[in-house]
Parts: structure tokens; C-alpha cells; sequence
């Protein structure tokens, strides 16, 4: 599916590329674009000086690209080969929507925001289905023309595992370029983990590494800090340790009850969360080990 | 309509209260209230220096107080008396839930975030009905469950006359807490400003009083800003003058286009608007003069 | 030593208070107040609905009392007893100029904040000496007309006993309202922790309880955090886990180097400690437990 | 004088450039650079869609330049001028200590924390010389060993020419890369601003373009903002109208009198001016119209 409301500017060819830094990459890159008459719309460039790594993120303008975007995967094999064998490098198609799948449970919060990003055309996806552990979010996702499908989670945590089958399943059917727990309350198990390595995003409600795990309000609120925070993040085995991508605050005092953290903690979850979102389905996300480099 | 939504900790009193400062003023409502015995569940107060004037707004839980709230109005009258004839007191009962009509045009953010917030019980107040100058909002209004009312505009603002009239009729019929202009994009008339004095709430889209009227995210980029905000106020005669509730603002740069700083904002709008409007529905905010008094 | 730099507003009698709540402690305090004809400049009150205590913070404008502070507090103690053993209150005088004494290391940041701020006026107390464990910061101090006095200590983490012995001594002959820890870089030992118990404020450069001990920022790098912080707090024998007074944060990205985040973070330090020892010194911080009401 | 503390990751020649947008640009810069063998440390680009502009500044390591600043610059003429005649570039050697003067009046909050900054090596200049309208700050630059220079101005302003001459001459004696107005609290004549277009730097105490002109605090305290800032800008003819290089802001509430602000507000005006004019002198500011591109 082609979309032009995916691309106010235009229909871009996003070029995202990671290597051992060395000099005259840039160079050889932007040398690449500028053969062809290719115009850069925006471009970001990152040397690790710690780790000695190089980023960068170039988006073309589709229209000064005299062949496909195929081809301009395959012309640019060579460059990438040039810059060593552990060069890493993708070139997405502003004009294909990407597709967006969310897991749900009660809090509808994030849900709420997000389906109303997508109305308004202000996320760079569509959402093909919503799969809720509970039926609280079935009504307000299917108003909205959006499958929500139901997968009951028992009690046990032991006996979960046909259930984590079920979502994997009906997941993986959409394909989707973004898996968001938008608060889903369930620890995915490792291999759903390594399955939707790199794709599963979620929003967790502190500002990690502070209050992993259940209740951070509660934890919040009995260490007496003076600012909460919600943190989005990629899943990994690791619980709430995954590559950060976007962390925001917001400030309270001695006044605040946990109930009012949970409220006031909404807003910066619902943010942080669309923005983090965003910015994985426009390809400004590298990571690299447990850091990322994001070209917002 | 007693809602128990409304209250999470239980329904409350909530006398609010202005009036020219001096010594004893807390002593005499705090003793009114300790005399049957009632439990102040929060407590705020201000002593304007600069005009003299004191403030206070008092939560009283509502199951301590041995009679209704209609007795303790009729009790309190005795003690604002005392305070002088340019005292302004009022007592809500957060058991009645509140009402708000929203004005809207064609975007969508706000309405879509206050109806999230609804759905969710997280507003304290019900959304009665929306009013749209255009039918844009129309469907996703009505998947709520709330009736949408389309009010065409004409083009010449001096014929607007007989819609303004309409929406007037429409809110009315409500007799609301709150007339939420939610983007509505169009300049009440004085008769209407007055109309709803203390009632009608505005989102603007910068931080005022930088950037007042119309394409403030233009205004802000000519300018070079390196922050955009938004300002939730009461709506006056004057335009985009009445007193502020809230503001926010985040931060841009350079790489920030007009279409970015109007994303971007958004999530500022939808936050302080929000923000705002609970604290108007929840008496949290007392006006004098061009200032604000605002006990969140 | 009478300050009139120290009270803007004139002097006052600031009364702190902490008791288990219950109705009509606010109207007690208030006519105790309101009987002398006492003008109350500034309330701040908070109940504490998980642990069922209540706050409170009056500042009494001193010339609207007809007798003297120690009078005060003689007439006082007879509404504290009233409100039950565990009632702990003060009545601070603010003629009376607070004093300070500051522990520094090498890193200048904190210390010439503070300096320059004593210098303007802006802080509530005076700085009676500085106390370092290297001698980088003595001229500094000196040209302040400061007395600075140097105790090295040895490498050895056992033998550092006597050297603290020494900083107790010094410290101790000031008698300060505040023992500032301005990046002193040394864990107190417990003895010393007690004894100065509420006075001793440490600024820690991260944003508690994230990163807790050595180097924070380095912490905060390998963890990809996208803010940063600091956070000032009371110490106690557990390290970094004192009841926090402020925090705050600063946006970092992936551009960052560990030496960014060290020059970023100094300057969220140094407004975090002067904002957070200038409410310990205007007697605006109340602890109970692990936390603490701030009456800002 | 070449310092060490000016580069902490080694000297740097910095390349600054603007010009009308066209694809190839980048290709042909970098390419220059990689011919050489140049390392990239630190790279930005910004491509200005709205007014067709392109912008990039290029940090090379200095050790891998096979030649001196002089030849980098020779040699860079030649890409230059196939960028087209408006191009505008610079090539600053990070090696070569930058030079600030400061004018100052009587509030000294701004002069301390730069001082103070100096002092750690965190100010990437040395300050050469402070001038003053009153003698309030003389003693404590001199204790920096920093010359003081008094220029009392007289009450009527259309008196105050010869004393804006002396000034001049002041600064002008010492060529400094930034004439920094520390709280100058004087209107520069329109010959001053064209005279050190581009170098003139002041802090100004709002969130411009709110409350231009004097008294900015008490403006905001009348207008009832909630939020107030501080803005750091390239000085004009046009009083506090000139190109934005940083803005911040601090929340403030109705319990905030005008001289809270004024002391909440120095905190702001301190980290604006120190971050504005460290992007100054580290050639981070590209200014184009009234617009700013800072490649922080």
C-alpha cells in the first residue's frame, strides 16, 4: 500500500547504515547519492567515539531517484560492502505504510491515544489488530474498523504458554514492522522476545533503570522521588532492560498519591510511547548493543 | 447524577473561596469546620501580597459532615459574612458529576484525547455533546455515543451571526460546567465571551502571550523559537487574553518544520488542555482579575 | 545576627509541624495564631492519606506578634500537646541568619554556585568555612573571605577514621544549620550520619534511586538513558538512600559522550542542591520516614 | 595560545558552512575531507526546506590533517567556490583559545556562574576583561585576576555616546570572539549592535517574544504566566528582537511573587547564557536571517 499521508514531503527512500567507523565514509555514501542526482530531504550522522562505531540515516527524495528502490538496494550492496563485512544497512520506502499490531489489557490509555493518532493520520502506520488478555478494549478498538482479537491469559503463569502461541500466531499473520505492548501487563517469554527481536516495543511506567517490574508508581511513591517517568523501550529476555528509545518526566511532590502518580504518569506514557513509535517506524532507530542512536 | 468515578477517595465538599486578606481568616473556616467535626481531606491557600487578596480551597470529606450540602452552604453564610461583602465562595459537591459541551472544527487531537480520557474515567465530568462548524469529528463523536451537532459557519465572519446564535441555543441546553473550545479556530463574540464568562475554556496553540491569533506554529518558526508551547485559558473579550489555567511547552530546533512544530505541539495542546480542564471541573481554579489561582 | 537580607518580606516566624491527622488540627493552630491577631504570610498543609500524618508550614509575620519568639513557643507548646505525643514541631526566626559549612573535593562546580550565590544574597544562610580533602578549592574559598581548612585523607578507606574525626571537629565548631556535601566525593562513616541527622544535604549526580554509588554518568551512558539528573538528599548510613529533598533532569542523546553528560549534568547539580539547601535552610523540608513534604 | 582544555578530545579544526541547497553538496565537502585521509569527529547537517538553504559544520580531528589550519583553508576554497557565490564558511581552529568580554551592571548572578565556569576550564575562552557601569562587581572579578574596567553612564541617555565610545574601545582592544552582556541592562546603540553583528551576545530575562523590554518579571507576573524563561540572542538593532541561539524555562505558580521570579528566573538566565555562548564559541551557531541553526 502506497500513502501519500505517510509522507508529507514526499515520498522518501530512508537509508539507515551502521559500520566500524574509518574516515571517508561519508564520502563514499552521500558520493553514492550524489552520483545519481539523488537529493538528501535530511540526514543524520553519528560517530561512537566509545565504541568506535558509525550511524548514520539519509533520506532521499524518492523523485530524484531515476530507478526503484530495488535497484537502489541492490546498486548500493557495493558501497556497503566496502565498508566491511559487519556493515548493517536498510533502505525503507517512505511510500509503504508500515503496519502496527497491539497488545492490550485493561488500562486503555495508550490504546486510546494511539487509535486517535491513527485517525488523525499522525502515525506512520496502520494498526491492522489489537489482541486484549481482557475484553475491556474490544468495543472502543472495533468502533474504529480495527479487528480486536481475544486471547484469555489463566492465572497460572505456567500455563500461559498456549495462550503467548495463540498471540504469536495471530501477530505474525499482519507481518507487522512494530509489535507495541501498549501497557500488556504480560512478560513476553524469550522466544517471543528473539522472535520479535528488534520489532516489539514497549512502554514501561518509569524512568528505567529506576522501579523495574510491577507497581513503579507504588515503588515511586515510597521512595519519595520528586519526578516520574515513563520509558519506551525494545522487548529483550531481560526484563525492562531492552534498548531505550525514549524517556520522559514529569514532576510531583508530597502531594501526589500513587492514584494521582497513575494519572498524571498517563500522560507522559501515552507521549513518550507514540513518539517512541513513531520514530521506529520512520527507521530513526539504530541499535547497537543495548544503547540506541536515534535521529529524531 | 452521583457518580462514585467522580470521587476516588470518596465523595468530597469542596468550598473554594476569595476575599480581601487578613489575620483569622483560616482560623474561622478551619473552626467552622472542626465544630461538626469535618475531616479536610486537602487544603490550599494563598495570600496574594501584591493585591491583598487571600485565597483558599478546602476539601472536606463528605461523610463527616453531619448534615447535607445544601445545610452546610446555608452554615457557611454566617462565616463569609464575617469576611467582608467582597467575599465570592461557592461549595461543590464532587458527587454530582459535572458537565462539558466541546466546540471543535476539523482537527481531531483534542477531541480524540478528551474522549480517550472519558472512556477511561480519568475526565471528571461527562461530555454531553460535541458541536462541530464542520462534520469532520462527526463519526468518532458519535462511536462514543455522544450526539455530534454540525453548526455550518458561513465564510464571512460578519454573517456569522445566526450560527453563533445555534451553538449558544445547543450548549445551553446542556447548562454545562465547561463550553471547551477544542480547537474550535473560531472567535467567540463578546456576547457569547460574556455569556460564558468563568465557563468557556480555549486551548491555544503557543505559549501566550507570545504569538497570539491565528498560525502560531508560523509565527513561532519565523521567530526561531527554540521552545513551542500551548496555553489553556478562559475565554474573554479580548483575544487570547483571558486568564491563564496552564501551559506547557516543548522543546524544537532548527531541523523543526512548521508541519514537525504542529505534531509536535499537539501533544502539548491535547496534555494542557486536558490538564486545565480537570482543574476547572474540579474547582481547583479561582479567577482574579487576568490571574489565576490554581490549586493543583 | 540579625539579617534583614535574609527576610525579604520582613521577618518571620516559620513554624513546622508533623502529627498524626485528624479533624480540626488546622483550626487549633489557626486560632492559636489568629487570638494574638498574628498575620499569616505563607500556609502550606498537607494530610498524608497512606500514613495518616499531617504537615503543616506557617510563616507568621514577626511584627504582627506582640511578644517574642521564645514567648512563641512557650504559648505553643500547649496546642502541640494537644495534638498528641509524636506531634514534632519548630518555630525557626527568620532574623536569625543561618550558617553552613561545606565539604568539597576537586570539582569546583557546586562550590563557587554556592559562593556566587551567597555573595548576591541569595542564600538564606551564611558559608562559615569550607572543608576540602584537597587543596584545589582553597583559593576560591579564600578570595570569598572564607576560612578554608584542608584534612587529607589517606588512600586507604580503613584509615580514614581520624581524618573524619577532624571534618566532625570543624564542622562541629560552627555549629551549621546545613553540612553540605558539595561534591565531596567521600561516604560519611554511620557515626557521622546520625550525628548530623537532617542537617548533612548531599548532591548526587544521577537521578536517585537510578545509579546509585560511583560514577553515574558513566552508568548512565553504558545504560542509554535519554535523561540524565541529579538529586539532592539527606544522608544516611545507607549510601545514596536518604530521603530526597529535589531532583531534576536534563535531556541527553545518543550523541552524548560520558564527558557531555558530566558538563550537562553539572548544571542540573548545581540548581538541584542550591534549590534544595535553600528550602532545608528556609525550613520548608518536613521528613517523615523515607520521605519528605517540601512546602515550596 | 594554543590550550588543551579548549579540546578535550584533541584539537579539532571546525568547518562551518552555508549555502543555497543542491544535491551533491555533502558529497563534494566530505569527499575533500576523505582525499586527505580527514577524520570526522562530529557531524551536522541541516537542510533548510523553507528557504532553500543548507547548512553543515564538520569537526576534523586536527592529527589527521597532513597540513596546517592555513592550507585546510587555501585548499577549501576551491569546494567553496562551486558551491556558488553566496556561500558563507569558516574554519575555526579549536586549538586557538577564544576570547570573551564581558559588560556587566550591577546584578552579578550572571558574571559569578561564568566566573565560576572560567575558573573549571568548563568556559571554552578566557575572559579578558569585565566593564561595569557601577563598581558593584569589580571586586569579585579582580579576585579572578580579571581586569575590571569602570564606565559610569550618565542618568539622561541621549548623554550616554561618549560612554558607549569608551566601551567600545574597551572591548575592541582586546578583538574578542564574544562581547557577552551579562546583564548589561543598557540598550547598545544601533552602530554598537552592526559594529559587533554576530559576536554581540545577551541573556534576556523572558521567554522572548513575551515581555521585550524592561521589567520582563513583573510583565509576566501581571500577564499570570505558568511557566517563565530566559532567552540567550545575538543583539540587534531591533531591542531583544535578534536570532535566537537558546531558550529555557522554569515553571512558576500563583504563590510566586515577582521576586521569587526574579530568583527563580536567575537559575534559568544562568544555564541560558552559559549554554548560548559556549555554542558560540564552539562555532555551534550558524545564524541565517533571524533564524538560528545551532548544531549543539
Amino acid at each position: 500500500m502506497v500513502s501519500a499521508a505517510a509522507t508529507p514531503d514526499g515520498r522518501q527512500y530512508v537509508l539507515t547504515l551502521g559500520c566500524p567507523d574509518r574516515p571517508g565514509i561519508i564520502a563514499a555514501i552521500t558520493s553514492f547519492i550524489a552520483e545519481f542526482g539523488g537529493s538528501i530531504v535530511e540526514a543524520g550522522y553519528h560517530s561512537d567515539l566509545e565504541t568506535g562505531w558509525f550511524f548514520t540515516r539519509q533520506s532521499i527524495k524518492a523523485s530524484t531517484v531515476p530507478f526503484g528502490v530495488e535497484e537502489l538496494r541492490s546498486r548500493f550492496e557495493r558501497v556497503a560492502a566496502d565498508l566491511g563485512p559487519e556493515t548493517e544497512w536498510q533502505v525503507h520506502d517512505s511510500g509503504v505504510r508500515r503496519r502496527a499490531v497491539l497488545l492490550v489489557s485493561k488500562e486503555g490509555h495508550c490504546l486510546h491515544d494511539l487509535l486517535g493518532r491513527a485517525t488523525s493520520g499522525e502515525l506512520p502506520a496502520t494498526i491492522e489488530a489489537v489482541i486484549g488478555n481482557h475484553l475491556d478494549l474490544a468495543a472502543i478498538t472495533e468502533t474504529h474498523g480495527i479487528p480486536f482479537h481475544h486471547v484469555p491469559f489463566p492465572k497460572d503463569p505456567a500455563e500461559r504458554g498456549p495462550a503467548f502461541e495463540r498471540v504469536r500466531e495471530l501477530v505474525d499473520s499482519h507481518s507487522p514492522d512494530a509489535v507495541v505492548l501498549a501497557r500488556f501487563m504480560q512478560v513476553l517469554p524469550e522466544r517471543l522476545c528473539e522472535h520479535w527481536a528488534g520489532r516489539a516495543i514497549n512502554i514501561h511506567h518509569s524512568f528505567l533503570p529506576s522501579f523495574v517490574g510491577a507497581r513503579p508508581y507504588h515503588q515511586a511513591f515510597v521512595r519519595g522521588v520528586k519526578l516520574i517517568g515513563a520509558t519506551c523501550h525494545y522487548v529483550t529476555a531481560e526484563l525492562d532492560a531492552g534498548p531505550i528509545i525514549e524517556q520522559d518526566v514529569i514532576r510531583v511532590d508530597h502531594a501526589d498519591s500513587v492514584t494521582d502518580m497513575v494519572r498524571e504518569g498517563r500522560d507522559i506514557e501515552r507521549v513518550v510511547l507514540a513518539r517512541g513509535l513513531r520514530w521506529h517506524l520512520e527507521s530513526r532507530v539504530l541499535v547497537h548493543g543495548r544503547r540506541t542512536v536515534v535521529f529524531s
